[in-house]
């Protein structure tokens, strides 16, 4: 048995609150188990210098957590003067899993900018970052397109993304929580289309090692959970659910 | 009339709800209007090198926004590398007014760290930040008088701080929002304790000038601000409000 | 009796040379007490970007302190790497202060500099540094007008600061030095135009509190003090004295 | 056919010259085609405060890249004042790989600092920077145990890295130089033992996404690859290449 | 003629005024011409990590400018939140400089902090540094001999610094003021003691060359130049001047 | 004797290796002794913002060591988040060095950016940087005349550096290696033209001092050595070789 009674390929409950905050043009509260995330999409009417003038836009993600939003409060990046490696590391995961499921060109010479800022952390902040930011996204987009200033439906497909691990007795669980993945011997973060497509697999022995039969079956855990997660998008979405169009394998 | 349609003196819908985020010994989200701000008190075993030894804690604060708490996303103070100046008035006014109204020799060599976490912003972020943390330093101190750590109720006073300002049409008025605070001449800061002392009192011409009179009429609007305020903050401590003693002026 | 010998209500000995250094538009060495500053004013022919093509300009204001300015050494903040909140505090008070006295729209698009580096402190550093930069600001604009620049004379009335607090033995005390204000009770600071009325005004209980009869007193206390201190620039500026109108409070 | 001649499974040429450098106490130069790293391993004897007095060390990277070891001029770190993400993820992975084969508690209390220089880049900087950092670090090893600084073989296993991916009109390859990195849509880093067990896997769909039997078949790509890698470093290592057990996959 | 009307081995007028500063322990104001630097030096009773316990002492140089001790104003190194290279090489050449004529084993565990900050700039800021610099250090070594807390003087010898330079049109020139130092082709720092030994010599070409003959009637305007400093040196230290012994060449 | 056997007047060992990295315009590998830098020069099509539309082009150059390539392993600058002192006043005189010997109105409106990385050190890091920069500079100049981008040979004269010294017991020596030149009293470095001028000259007596009969001694022999460094530059230039004229002392 788990640390909090579930069973090894159960989801932690997830509940997304749309439109949290007032100000961004999509916005959500993502709550997996303990962990909740504010995340946001603010559109910008500019691009990066690399990008001026290609008629094409451009998503980038920040990532922060609170001070105390862990059981032992953390020094604030802006206090160290930095943003540390483990931050970088998920704010560029976030930005690229984003951008995989969206077309550039559709949306013009803007920035999406996806904030991800964690108020209470128990494992996963990563993944539920994605999920959540997936639905600001198209919540900003969908604002964007009433106003008239996005014409074609950009969003691609849906994407989520998942935790999966090696437990050291119960071997390969779903959706871990800190104190699994504090004991996991293996840790590996999922993302994935609505169409079952892989966007990145990241899977770390944490200085131990995993064979390619566990890696299977992590895997076949990961499309389970993610699974259920585009279950939560698509109910959230309510309306806008439909318009995004979840390829067949064959068509992808 | 007001752009919200308040009268002058009239605070705009107060709310705290408690222990919001469930890692820090104290925490609240404080709901001033449309203004929303995470306040938690973290009690940290250790006190700033300077303290060391003197048996006596510390009380320090820090205040952020998250990027788009406002209506223009702001850059992170962490992506900037550094904390602007704004940031820094904020947070030292923070710690000076809680460490007005506690006994420090009371809470040991300890250090309460709190975290005023802008999620929301409509004007008098500071001023709701600085109530709010009030509420989140007792229920810290509870919890540690109820595990045995603290045995003397340090706590002296109640405190809360509001904004009062000078509109060009309006005169002067309590309890800025945003839309007030940028068009006000004259902007002040209060905040005062449970026996109506003044704790610091920050009050500029914005580039423009005051008169004495005005300012005694500010200073009139801003105690019955404070005391709708110690209101709520009694209703939320519920059984710990009275442990609170609020002195008569001939005590003080 | 106060540690210096003076009265509740006396000054310290006030002087100001002008034309202190050469290069700059305007500079003074303002002397109070044993309070040493440099107060210089430097013209540049443009405005930060925010102020662009309005045809306005914009003054600014930067302090610093020498290493051994101070009883004991500091480190300098570009050792440091980055400016401590309390410069920031003071370089922002200075510079809001003496945009509440200029018309910036008859200096056109320029950036007005004013430095205030304490080669020596002893208490009301950031007093000392409003005062002896608003002549410094009049003696700059002087020379633009001089040179035909400057068509219409901007400084639309005098402004000076002053500190007053609470001795804990002595009570309300005009003009603090460095050991009055380590062992004052309250601290404030109060900025004031020729005409009387406030411009800033910040007082704080330094972690004690103080009452409004106490404020009153303090206020009485201040407004002497600045009478003296704009007699004393009145004699500096010689001819340009009369130049800058005190409007009567009717006019104000 | 690939842009250099090399069949789709083929590395390019490998060669590493061990001792490279004087001074650290394991170095190598290894070539990747034309790609080009200085790997050193360094013993310091002292642990970070978090490992003191645990009687077990510690390994840590760092990886950077000569301003002129690309086609364009990189601007260096140092003059930025910041390490990028990009070098934060890299030597992050090359920490966490290389800790994954050595048993800390038999090195005692000593930190192995890798430094993993890039001199001349054509792709897969990371892969090399791991396959040759490990042979670096046995030198090291092997150099304490010569002295008598360690008694306890502490390697426990290879480890080497490769790149795969898939070309837009090719499919999958193994060990992508930059031209063939730039164009593709899939990436993928694999991290592996000499007993064939995954160390890390990061693989991503560069803004696109790949189907599970695409990542089966990079996944055999890379063991061809890494087998290949292993032969390398036994043949460079000598003698002591057989002190390194491999162990069959029951073993692990 | 020069732009000044000196003669080519004439110093500008010297003047150093003692004790300018409270605080320090040695303090002047070294006046060069229209240079004119505030020096200090300031004893701290403790030594850098890598001296402890080693009974012998340190000095260590900070060098600044005031913004606007110059011509154009100068973003201040705090505000940039970094040192230049410039600073950073006339700050090590001033200590180097100093430690040269100073027996630090005789002062015990301390550091001497000193500090030249230049209030107005006319060229030749770093040799006027060091020539009042000696003044500030052998002030500061006596107020601790009179106070008992160092028993045997320290100072080994005189030491002062003058620049020189090759006019284009005027050939070799002694003490390039500011207007010289721009056009000058070669410019040569040179430190020498009052024993006529060098400390240190710095010639560049500025993006020019120079021969052998021009270094050496560079050096022989050098030496008039700084006995005429060491003569106003042992004018200002009055009684302590003869404390310091002018080593004949043969005692060298 | 000297402790690797060689005469006072006898340089190390040197080669140049040219195109050691194949992506910059020019490169070499300088070996002196066992000191080993990376020299690289690349041109970029534009010149810093001082110098645009002015027809001319910039040389600036920058240097670094990797970490280990001391005896004891130094935190890499990026990590430090600043460059040191030391660092940028070698930088600096790298550049100042290179510009004396080119006509920067001849390479047009590009910026030649030299790379000096250490990779071994052993002392003389910086007089090897400088002459292996030089053969750099003309390897990139000769490229961009191949390619028709340079019309006019920029290279005015031969720029090699040398460091000489004074030993406790030995007296004067040339090229220091780095136990001579810990030990030394006295460390000069000679940046000398292919005509016999100086193009910078840096003598520190490092907390000792030197006679002018010492320095010309060292002068002596830093002329012997650099005319050797000619001759290995002459070599390694081959047919480029003659193309830089030396000038004789008369058309100097």
């Amino acid at each position: 048995m788990r640390v909090d009674g579930r069973k090894l390929d159960e989801l932690r409950p997830i509940h997304i609150e749309t439109q949290y905050i007032k100000h961004p043009e999509g916005s959500v509260l993502i709550t997996v188990g303990e962990t909740k995330v504010i995340c946001s999409a603010s559109i910008e009417d500019r691009v990066p210098p690399f990008l001026r003038n290609q008629g094409k836009g451009w998503i980038t993600a920040e990532y922060s957590m609170l001070p105390r939003a862990t059981e032992q409060r953390n020094i604030r990046e802006s206090s160290k003067g930095k943003v540390t490696g483990r931050t970088m590391e998920i704010q560029r995961l976030i930005g690229r899993a984003l951008r995989s499921v969206i077309d550039l060109d559709k949306i013009g010479e803007r920035t999406i900018w996806i904030d991800c800022d964690v108020i209470q952390a128990d494992g996963g902040t990563r993944t539920a970052s994605i999920t959540g930011a997936f639905v600001a996204l198209v919540l900003a987009v969908e604002k964007y397109m009433a106003e008239g200033k996005i014409n074609k439906f950009p969003i691609k497909d849906y994407l989520a993304a998942i935790s999966v691990g090696v437990d050291p007795k119960l071997g390969e669980i779903l959706d871990l929580n800190y104190i699994e993945d504090s004991s996991a011997n293996v840790d590996m973060n999922v993302i994935m289309t609505g169409s079952g497509q892989f966007v990145e697999l990241q899977g770390t022995g944490e200085e131990a090692t995993f064979s390619r039969e566990q890696l299977n079956q992590l895997l076949d855990l990961a499309e389970k959970g993610v699974n259920e997660l585009f279950h939560e998008q698509r109910a959230v979405l309510g309306e806008f659910a439909d318009k995004i169009k979840v390829l067949s394998k064959e068509e992808v």
